[in-house]
């Protein structure tokens, strides 16, 4: 087996200056949107179809639907429920299909659709993600949500995290400035990531808001095996 | 004085999330633009125009003007030189007009002109540029002008270098995302400068192109006190 390539693309208002085709996109939206992906799977959700506007969230809603949603945080008034990875472990929403619509992370899990394969992500799974990228043949591209289309730290401290896991212990190499970069923020963080998540402009957000009690919950690695693939407009496993 | 703020932008193509106006931009472009406009203006060159296409630059030419100009590394056959830092120490360039056309400094330049102040900055002017800065009262957009709009690792680290003597020495704050990632990859680059150049795309980039001479003078701080400031369509000091 040859090498695969890693990129990272730090905000999806740069991810035309790449070509998906033929790739592995890796989605990452560590507040909120891909953790609360990868916890809802791990508690049995069926699916979950993501929609970029609310306009669409709540025609569906309108359809019976469960519909989670969020802007800047905040829940609108049609939503069953928010952005927090809580609400979507919650007795009840076994074999459900939730239609979820966000700031930043539904949009950019849309942006990845020409990919051959679009993977969501967060720390919670890490290491099923890297070991699930190992078996395939593709290169990859990690494309940090951000916030509002500008760089996310915790994004791409966890883009350092999986690269590194990637060329330390399967297949692959990079040339990529933004990947050695995250590398090395990622190797800075690691020692104390309890303390490191005070730099974070989302912490800060979040405890405006009294959404801070997923922090900890979110930077926790390696709580769930389940890799949730994007498809033809629904996430499944 | 009160505390003003520091936010870093990583590539041109995100610059209109940003509101410049009533701020200081400062423009990297660490190999080479920025550095060879410091080390022009060390040397006596008296102005220098930014022109971001070949066709203007080549108009320029006609009437006479010196032209440097690069693209991906070389130099077209119009252009009297190309992007080498070198080239503008020559002797004969002594109060010189110099039109000036790159692959991503000189566009980013032309970006940042609604900004109050334009300032060029590179590891060779690294304090001069801190310490003007620190004398105004405006806020802080630093700009990296990356690679083709990618994510940069040399002007990324620039911006952690310069960010940090703001934070550290003078009167500036900082909530942003970018801005912290930044210093963090500086702390880390730091401790050996002229080994972590490896990690940089662009140095292998010049390398293929046996252009990389001018890798170890664009990483040595403080080789100058000239601060370039661009204003209408001109760069001066």
């Amino acid at each position: 087996m040859g090498q695969k390539s890693i990129d990272l693309c730090i905000s999806p208002a740069l991810f035309h200056l790449y070509d998906p085709r033929g790739k592995a996109v890796v989605v990452v939206d560590i507040f909120r949107a891909t953790t609360s992906i990868c916890a809802a799977f791990d508690h049995g959700v069926k699916e979950i179809i993501p929609v970029a506007g609310f306009e669409e969230a709540r025609q569906y809603g309108n359809k019976g639907y469960l519909i989670a949603a969020e802007r800047d945080g905040i829940k609108p008034d049609f939503a069953d429920f928010g952005n927090s990875p809580f609400n979507f472990m919650k007795q009840g929403l076994q074999e459900a299909t939730i239609v979820y619509s966000t700031t930043n992370g539904t949009k950019a899990i849309q942006l990845a659709e020409p990919a051959d394969e679009v993977v969501i992500a967060s720390f919670i799974n890490l290491t099923a993600v890297a070991t699930h990228l190992a078996r395939s043949q593709r290169d990859v591209i990690i494309m940090c949500a951000g916030w509002k289309n500008r760089f996310s730290l915790e994004d791409t401290l966890f883009g350092g995290a999986l690269a590194e896991m990637l060329l330390k212990h399967h297949q692959f190499t990079t040339d990529c400035d933004a990947t050695n970069a995250a590398i090395d923020i990622w190797d800075t963080a690691r020692k104390d990531l309890m303390a490191y998540k005070a730099k974070f402009a989302h912490t800060h957000r979040l405890k405006k808001l009294m959404l801070d009690d997923v922090v900890g919950f979110c930077l926790t690695p390696d709580q769930t095996r389940s890799v949730p693939l994007y498809s033809k407009g629904r996430i499944t496993v």
